[in-house]
């Protein structure tokens, strides 16, 4: 029987890990010893919750991530990420050290310890689908692979807790069976299920994919395209699905977000007779705060373990079965491309610049979306420069879409520089969130990832008075964010014009290790989304 | 009935608290704005975990801190400094906002949300000792008393959770009774106790003071002077104690770190023949991990409950009862005072300096000792900074010196500047520990905080590596972290030797508003107590 840690490692490796991130702590020393001697490679980052962030966007675009700390300080500094892990459907793993089984009895208290021994794992308990403590060696890699299974197949984060004693010992063989989550389903019911779609798509004279981000937890976006193409499509995405259909195909139109955002989007689903809604996470944020629901009247819901038509649900049909079954299908009769309005954006195309040349929202617009889109794994953070990257055409790109925290965006950086190093990471965002994680552009530099930082600089907690009233405590501090970055190992410069903006950004281009633009704002400029939400808030309280 | 947050701010007043710490968001805006009418000043950190490290120090000095955030992004955030609080019993209290109790039901899904509504209640429920969500206008207050007390009697942790639609109910007034914690107990056993104890401290040819953590908590310190100087006993303190008996007074010998550490300290304890232990939380790092345990048979302990003589038990015999008692009598015959040796450190008074001129860790402990120690606030970050804090005489000293969490000491000098304006915050603090929340730096200079932020840089998370071995993954980037300051609006100076570092101790008393001091130690170079156990380390491995 092999050591437990060398088996731990093989097993993350079979599930396609090649990279895990943390912040070694004495609990966990001797996992990081095994994890360097299995030549597993690790990222460590400046702090816990840039640790679980990292993992998180790793995990959104391979499938599986892992976050890997010590006990208390380090696992319980992370309790928010995997929150939002949790809540956005990111297969997130994380492994923590302990303190050793031999030897515990209920009056010892060792440091980084609360309540007891179980708190740490009691605690993730709630944020996560399922946890084990590894304190049996016969059952060590049996719970590991139910800890994994749970993670894959529900693409929501899990917990392992490995007490220090137990590192190494040698471990029995997993016994684990599969619970067969196959994504396949019941094959019968698909069949069923299959007739009736494709009469409906076939009949239908305006039908529209609506592509939510299950299609890429489950690693269908290929599929995704096939089904757009086969059966003529115009494609939406969902807010928290954006990118998950490539944004550079030409059937895609924008993104959904109610009342706001894209004008095409809000049509397309509004003339729409049919809407095919796959992997959609429904939430308040989703149909722009409930500002425009879809009538079930018209929508074919398709999710992880259901098909539901209309009001009747077909059970057991998972959307891989169905969403590969329908790819493979098409119209009887070959229809044209779907005509789709390119004109996505709430932004203007052509935004007017300011008299005085100050940059306004709508000017970043205009010149972010000038760069190559398809190239770049775009990170938003939470805010206004979410906001600026709901306008972009994307083919990767990530962002607390549900979750809504702040500070994913610049250790995300991390996490999609080691998923997809050929592609080049572009952060977009606000001052608050910077102030929370920005710290972490030092371990890109330190890393040499190429990449784009751009931070929309406003000194507020801008969304937060357009919620509220100007208050003293929304107010940011003016921090010299360029030199900050270069203290931190990060070139960078400050721009206050769209034509300075521009030539930034072709600067960062190629530009070696991360570049930072710190883009000067008026405090009262408007995303566009932003406007659009004003106007909303005033009209409902002039009506009420 | 007045609205529910104009009463909790009121009853906040009343139990000593005048300025919160924290961040605000969506769910937590109502109120923010009913604190800003209460005229309760607070103050917004930049980052979660921050907030609560600065609700920590200042509940430490205070007796209760407040830290007020958001739902899930905000209070999960903060999960970590809680956990601390619990561990190192500070009497800290959570609020955090939520959604609104009107309209929720099963299938919906808000942003910030986890599993569902209350895990975020449900989670805090493992690092703290009481809960509450206030969703009953008739049972809040009732419920804030509730919580209160047991965060008050138990100097422990507690949380409430506000909806947002209850922030400005009308409130039905409390009909919580206390439940009779009072600190006096049973005044019968306390009678009984106090007969034996004085006997035992009036035969004791070597008696000693033993004072822990409990005796800050309990607000003891002036009895626990009066106490040492009516018995004539020298004073030991233990590690999370430390400076819970003012190091400036001269019955003050050290902190006793088991086989580490104060000589003075160890021989103190170990030629006593009776210890009267006052308020010492047992753990692994209160007696250098296990290397010198205090014999039962001649130890006296007093506890925030119980007072145990030996091996026999009074119950509910608390120490603030006890304490007070003992510090009214006195032995029948007058003592001469005790002979204290000062030389408390484990440092040498005069270090070698290095042939290279270059600073080292006994230079930098020397350089520090000769500040006037006992007027200011010292917060020493976990790992060698804290080694250094351990050699101080300090009257104010404040480390997680139990839970050993990496990140306290910048934000808590927040808390401290805020609760004791009269003394300035004195930070040491490491490289690793700094890179995770150094940046609070900034709110210290928004605040006008005058503060010295001893920063040591060796470059390194050197504890692990003393623990293990050098690792590529143990080192840190070297950031220009004077740059970094200056960046976030605070001045300071690098320094590489003795001489320069005593300089630069001398501008920053004087300097206004946060002064950083990097402090460039050889990665090599070890503390003192470091040495020690390196030696202790040694000293098994060759027994073994």
């Amino acid at each position: 029987m092999k050591p437990l840690a060398q088996q731990l490692f093989a097993r993350l490796r079979e599930a396609g890990v090649d990279c895990t991130f943390g912040i070694p702590g004495d609990f966990v020393l001797p996992l990081y010893a095994a994890q360097s001697a299995a030549g597993m490679r690790t990222v460590v980052c400046t702090h816990e919750p840039s640790v679980g962030f990292a993992a998180d966007a790793y995990a959104r675009l391979k499938g599986l991530g892992v976050a890997m700390t010590t006990f208390g300080a380090g696992g319980l500094n992370m309790v928010n990420p995997v929150a939002m892990a949790y809540a956005e459907h990111s297969p997130v793993l994380v492994i923590s050290g302990a303190p050793e089984v031999g030897g515990r009895h209920a009056d010892l208290r060792v440091h980084h310890m609360v309540k007891d021994f179980d708190s740490q794992r009691k605690v993730f308990a709630e944020v996560t689908v399922a946890t084990a403590t590894l304190d049996n060696p016969g059952t060590a890699l049996t719970e590991v692979d139910r800890v994994l299974e749970a993670v894959v197949t529900q693409k929501r984060p899990g917990y392992i807790e490995i007490p220090r004693d137990m590192t190494n010992v040698p471990a029995a063989p997993s016994t684990h069976r599969p619970t067969g989550h196959d994504g396949e389903g019941n094959p019968e019911a698909l069949a069923e299920a299959l007739r009736e779609i494709r009469a409906l798509l076939s009949q239908a004279k305006h039908p529209v994919l609506y592509a939510g981000v299950g299609v890429r937890r489950n690693m269908l976006m290929a599929q995704a395209v096939r089904l757009a193409e086969a059966w003529s499509l115009p494609v939406v995405s969902s807010v928290l699905g954006k990118a998950s259909f490539p944004e550079s195909h030409p059937h895609y139109v924008g993104v959904f977000v109610g009342k706001v955002g894209s004008a095409a989007a809000r049509e397309a689903i509004e003339q729409a007779d049919l809407v095919l809604t796959v992997g959609v996470i429904n939430s308040d944020v989703n149909t722009g705060f409930g500002t425009f629901p879809i009538p079930h009247a018209k929508q074919i819901i398709i999710d992880e373990r259901d098909t539901l038509v209309f009001h009747h649900r077909y059970e057991h049909v998972p959307m891989t079965g169905m969403v590969t079954a329908l790819a493979g299908l098409g119209p009887d009769a070959p229809r044209p491309a779907p005509a789709v309005r390119k004109a996505s954006a709430a932004a203007p195309a052509a935004p007017v610049p300011r008299a005085d040349g100050a940059l306004t929202t709508d000017g970043v617009i205009a010149a972010v979306r000038e760069v190559e889109q398809s190239s770049y794994s775009f990170l938003s953070d939470i805010g206004d420069a979410w906001f600026v990257g709901l306008e972009l055409d994307a083919d990767v790109f990530m962002a607390a879409g549900y979750y809504a925290t702040m500070g994913f965006a610049v250790p995300g950086a991390l996490g999609a520089a080691v998923a997809e190093p050929a592609r080049r990471p572009f952060v977009i965002v606000g001052d608050g969130a910077f102030q929370m994680t920005g710290n972490e552009l030092a371990t890109l530099a330190r890393l040499g990832v190429d990449a784009t930082v751009l931070l929309l600089n406003n000194n507020n907690y801008k969304m937060l008075e357009v919620l509220d009233q100007p208050r003293e405590y929304y107010h940011l501090e003016p921090w010299d964010y360029v030199a900050l970055g270069q203290a931190l190992g990060a070139a960078g410069e400050r721009v206050t014009t769209a034509d300075e903006l521009r030539a930034a950004l072709a600067r960062a281009e190629t530009a070696k290790g991360p570049y930072l633009i710190e883009a000067m704002l008026d405090p009262h400029d408007d995303a566009p989304i932003m406007r659009q939400l004003k106007q909303l808030t005033a009209a409902a309280r002039a009506g009420a």
